[in-house]
């Protein structure tokens, strides 16, 4: 039917896309980064023509400016346009915010032409953009490159590496488009979207409905079921452009590369999790319904007393079972059991971890990833999301960032 | 009406109660705590005369063993005698669980004349309790001792200080009753109860009917409104025993006296929450409903991202904002405001922290207590949540607890 290639590099893949970020002061260390000189803050992803777009914001009842004046042009509105700045999320800066945009997108008509212009931005809340310095970024932009790197590196705020990843579909009839992402995101990253930014950009030839349908499942199935620390941003949006060059499309094969992007994206953002030192996906299955299912998998995710217990490699699966319990869903602990891997921790039978199961636990929490299943042992309802540790490094960052 | 003193000691003070606690060998060291010598595991309180009881137990689905045994008697049941143990929370445990303490009281029996015994653990889940080092205490308690230090340093587990209070009222006609109070707790701890455990004893001669509506406003009004890491345990339970001996009552005076004590110890708590340096009080009002002023209050307390700044001594309020954005209520941040005590941080018309303001926030968050107040400008639901700060030591508590 299809056959999915990865491609090394991120945007500059698509065609008719053009990217470049550049440092205009605003970023003045390499923003808690690994990078040995100093990242762009002002970036921006045009289309040599219009794309369809459809994206997904924050559930955060104060959405940023940015979102605001996105939401303000028409449901199905058409840009070749995005930009980007790190350091300051123009957010909690009411009418003024969305006056803001509007007048830096006024100067960069001088520079570009460009078409219903999207803003985007991540940082500190409650400041006002600096119209001076992000203005100044127009005159320094090649607006013919094709500098993905630059891209997702001038969106980084606490993120420790960039995040990009681009594939090639090529179908049985010979043709072919291509499909790629780049997003941020470290820590406040929880259900319903996180402190996170994510442009997705395609040649593909697809259709605004599909569009709309498969963001919101690819969505669903990746960022929405990552945990870092249960905060939900202002600014978290996903976007999809889609400038149809291609000519090419299919149905599935989208479909699996974006469910692919989107998922792979999401893990590289729970890797990344502020301070970080392991990942693990928290299955919840046998629960009376799905919703169950997610809200105790998602309790996993976000509790402290587990993310500390995994941080120090303890198998304490009380702190599990004392996590569902919690959870307000209905279970009963002579059905319940517990597995880390494939190594039963707790049933009605098995109720004490005796020394030759705890020392295989031991084994596998030192991994850098792992899997804890829980089967309720009630129904059909299953979930699973994906959390992290808290380390010290956690509180350190979160401690220290802004001053 | 009445005058409240506030007494010397704990649960000594309260006539027909006896109580003590010894080391078994169950704590082996001192239960993380700044003791200088090894602390109780075993303790008792018992009354001379048949009590009535009352109980707040834990929401958490998975009831530990003791609380499933309590709930075994008949509503109205009496009882003269309560056994803690530290270090095991037997939950987790099934029927074996309920057995190993009807099998622990019949070996009291030979001690001491027991009226429906209750037990009351913490510590880790999952274990069975050691009998054979438990019921070794029963020749080591003294039955008529009054050593309320020892009970209270017993039931430590992570603490770092004993929690112990006791008043006396005197009415206008002269006569008095007394009431004391000890509990544990220092993580885990949130609304619908926390890892804790408190024993309230009286000797007024307060109806049922009375000790019941009183407990439940108390607990509510106290330990129902903190938060450390926003986890509940299987073993949370408030008990609330009186053995009537004083004679005297008074609804109002004994009200105000057990509203003290469980909103002192409730303080006591937090300030001992793990790792915590601060404690800060969030107060929302202005609210549709006081559900919804519940719901951003308790979002509040809970925030990593809130509690990392206060430990970062960082008057970052955009992190108090999105918190409530985040929590799903209706607010809007043209009527939002906020304060740290009683300094504007944020209003429509005061959107942008300036120098001046930004340094009076500094000074108020170097304080180990200040007040946080969100208006959301809509209604008139208001509430006050109580949480503590995130620091380094929670983690490092949390990573190396029972290993």
């Amino acid at each position: 039917m299809f056959n999915l290639f990865s491609l090394k590099g991120g945007l500059a893949n698509v065609q008719g896309f053009y990217c470049d970020g550049v440092n205009v002061g605003i970023k003045t260390n390499p923003a808690n980064s690994g990078a040995s000189d100093v990242d762009g803050d002002v970036a921006f992803i045009r289309s040599e023509v219009p794309c369809d777009i459809t994206a997904r914001f924050t559930s955060n009842k104060f959405q940023a400016a940015p979102i605001k004046h996105y939401l303000n042009y028409d449901k199905d509105f058409q840009t070749n346009f995005i930009l980007m700045n790190a350091k300051n999320a123009n957010a909690m800066t009411g009418e003024q915010g969305i006056k803001d945009i509007e007048d830096i997108f006024k100067e960069l008509k001088k520079y570009q032409d460009i078409q219903n212009p999207i803003m985007s931005s991540t940082g500190v809340i409650g400041y006002r953009l600096n119209q001076e310095k992000i203005t100044s970024a127009f005159s320094k932009f090649d607006y013919n490159a094709k500098e993905s790197n630059k891209v997702a590196r001038s969106i980084m705020t606490t993120d420790s590496f960039k995040k990009e990843l681009a594939f090639k579909i090529k179908l049985d009839d010979g043709s072919s488009f291509n499909i790629a992402g780049i997003c941020k995101g470290a820590g406040m990253i929880n259900p319903a979207m996180a402190t996170m930014l994510c442009f997705i950009t395609t040649d593909a030839n697809i259709p605004k409905a599909d569009m709309e349908a498969l963001l919101s499942e690819a969505t669903e199935g990746s960022f929405n079921r990552i945990s870092v620390d249960g905060d939900t941003s202002t600014n978290d949006s996903v976007m999809l452009l889609a400038n149809k060059l291609s000519n090419a499309y299919h149905k599935e094969a989208f479909k699996k590369a974006l469910n692919k992007i989107t998922f792979e994206l999401a893990m590289m953002i729970l890797k990344d999790g502020e301070g970080a030192t392991k990942m693990v996906a928290f299955e919840v299955n046998g629960a009376k319904t799905q919703e169950e299912a997610r809200t105790a998998s998602m309790a996993l995710s976000n509790s402290l007393l587990v993310k500390t217990a995994l941080f120090g490699e303890d198998p304490n699966w009380g702190r599990i079972a004392s996590t569902i319990g919690a959870s307000g869903i209905e279970c009963d602990d002579s059905t319940l059991s517990i597995y880390y891997d494939n190594l039963l921790i707790y049933s009605n039978e098995h109720r004490e971890l005796d020394k030759e199961r705890e020392e295989k636990a031991y084994l596998i929490m030192k991994n850098s990833s792992f899997k804890v299943t829980c089967n309720l042992g009630i129904g059909e309802g299953s979930y699973t999301s994906y959390g992290c540790d808290l380390s010290y490094d956690y509180v350190k960052i979160n401690a220290e960032y802004r001053t």
